[in-house]
């Protein structure tokens, strides 16, 4: 299960404290966001309250608004934190040695698998809708930021013949509204593993639902592994 | 454009009764409905007041309540609407003549098409989030018809050998989640027509962004029509 729902489930107020560098203000602070990325995950924005993030944490409201001071505020920082995993992820493979063929298809990996965990799913499901126009401004401003590198990604797939050529901002769209989606009807209780649904449905966006010849399927499989199935 | 700012924003309240069969209560409503997704397809939903909605259409708040009883019943109303136009397409693609695959694809064009809409639109922007419990299971058994009939023309195209063996359930959230997605980044004001952003979004997720063999690519144009660049 690629969710962390059991170790948020044990209250860091009810567990010794942690050890080692970090410090404990800060874990129980991602405790209470991750919380309530779980139950509005679950729930809705709109249906949890902070009294229901409170219990889930066992602790008392005031105890929560040490940490935070609204619900928006929790909203805001689990949507930010969701992009800022995509973010620096995609900026990691788009470093990383390869191909421009490569660095994509780890790009939306990295994608599929952040919209299955807490804050990535809360991006999804929940979005900035709820809050204010400055807050909704800095987000639109690190989602651009995602955006630009699919984009930038695309176009040298395209440059290196790897890929069809095709619109890059369009592409980059078709890519990114796919593997979002991933985020509203994927179960982490379901038959399929986060890394099983990723690799499907990268490899329904690479080939499409198009039949391929078989000469065409054997020289793909030959350059690299199959995105295989998962059941 | 697809869509009817412009229709909308002429108030039935301004201009004289309409014409026709169509009572000019259920034409106010609409108005109502049409104008309130314009805004919440623009501002967000929670930025939306029911005062704005009344400003747009130069009547009172009170006049609104002749018509609907609160906001979150013209959301309700508003995603509803998008998913009933959406089923309502889809099943008439599917029960049009031609192979599975000429219905699957009509299916997804008609789905592109409605998201570029006011009330696809608002269906993807700010869909059911907002809603009571009730509200949302109900909206919930109209997204399983159609998530139900993209699924079966999966598989019938699969049986008849005009799509890849695929999983079919998770195709058809894979086509559903980047069309949907259109919904979120198109802009009626850009240089791209809705009827040309459905066509390259289609034949990217049927074709791939893998280059295809020359061979293949000329089978496929012979067979019918290619989809074509829209800049």
């Amino acid at each position: 299960m690629a969710r962390t729902t059991a170790a948020a489930a044990a209250s860091p107020w009810t567990r010794p404290p942690a050890r080692g560098a970090r410090d404990a203000a800060s874990i129980k602070r991602d405790a209470v966001l991750r919380a309530a990325a779980q139950l509005f995950n679950d729930k809705g924005y709109h249906a949890t309250s902070l009294d229901m993030v409170a219990e889930r944490l066992s602790v008392t409201k005031p105890t929560l608004y040490y940490y935070v001071r609204s619900k928006e505020e929790i909203l805001f920082e689990c949507v930010r934190l969701g992009l800022e995993l995509m973010r620096a992820a995609i900026a990691e493979a788009a470093g990383s040695g390869g191909s421009a063929l490569d660095k994509l298809e780890a790009a939306m990996h990295e994608y599929a698998l952040i919209v299955t965990m807490d804050f990535g799913m809360c991006l999804i499901r929940v979005g900035e809708d709820p809050l204010a126009p400055d807050s909704r401004r800095k987000l639109r401003g690190l989602k651009a930021k995602i955006d630009h590198e699919f984009r930038s990604l695309i176009e040298q797939g395209v440059a290196e013949g790897s890929l069809a050529a095709c619109d890059p901002k369009l592409a980059a769209f078709t890519l990114a509204g796919a593997l979002s989606w991933i985020g509203r009807w994927y179960d982490p209780s379901g038959p399929v593993s986060a890394e099983g649904v990723a690799r499907q449905s990268i490899g329904l966006l690479m080939h499409g639902l198009s039949p391929r010849p078989a000469a065409a399927r054997a020289r793909l499989a030959s350059r690299r592994p199959a995105t295989g199935s998962v059941r």
